[in-house]
């Protein structure tokens, strides 16, 4: 089924998917706060994750539904599910089976941090790769 | 200057903007690690924030630059910028000022929960109003 395809009807109706029938949504971990990763949804997978109480995405690069977890286990059981005042930006507020949320093998997609001197910073990579990602794709 | 004209290069040429020159920010207060917003940033936004220290938007609405509490007051002191793993969604740890991030005068844009039965969910506010918004952007 394409994202703009699918019906939308209840609670989903109040939820804003842009004209490629997407949206941003946010996983957070639920008992840290910390921020752990930003992916995209379509009706279709916010209402399973809805329904199933874990985080379902929509992979762009792959134009399926992703199921996070689904290859490297690192499953996110859902807690809450936050919508924000325009409709348009879910928040998930996870439990991040495996302590790792990125692909790279770390606990957060946001490692890299802007260092250095104000009219010449540069990323720097500030957290830890905690398993190699050759054994968690295997 | 509309935002995909502005040049990229340094640390900027590491950030992927979309194909309108957008990508998601995400705005985290620093302390609590409370999820306040997310907004949109071009290149010349996040220069600027980078630069100035404080959070700078690019409005889609409005179509120009949005220095965040500019008309409420309610500015954003960035602490920390971070970057993705994709390079395309950047994440602000932030001071929020006056600690209202939402125009809606709440401290967060994710006052909606989903709630009640799993085969019919609503959306519920859970965060209450800090401040009448006709006092804020008096």
């Amino acid at each position: 089924m394409k994202p703009d395809t699918q019906p939308v009807t209840g609670w989903l109706a109040d939820v804003k998917f842009g004209p490629d029938g997407l949206l941003p949504a946010i996983a957070q971990d639920a008992a840290s706060g910390a921020m752990l990763m930003v992916a995209w949804m379509n009706a279709e997978s916010l209402a399973e994750t809805a329904a199933s109480g874990r985080a379902v995405y929509w992979s762009r690069s792959r134009g399926r539904l992703w199921r996070k977890g689904e290859e490297s286990g690192n499953v996110q059981i859902v807690n809450e599910i936050r919508l924000d005042c325009d409709g348009d930006v879910i928040l998930l507020k996870v439990e991040q089976q495996g302590g790792i949320a990125c692909h790279t093998g770390r606990a957060s997609c946001f490692f890299r941090r802007l260092d250095g001197a104000p009219d010449a910073p540069t990323w720097t990579t500030v957290d830890p790769v905690l398993k190699d990602p050759e054994l968690i794709y295997k």
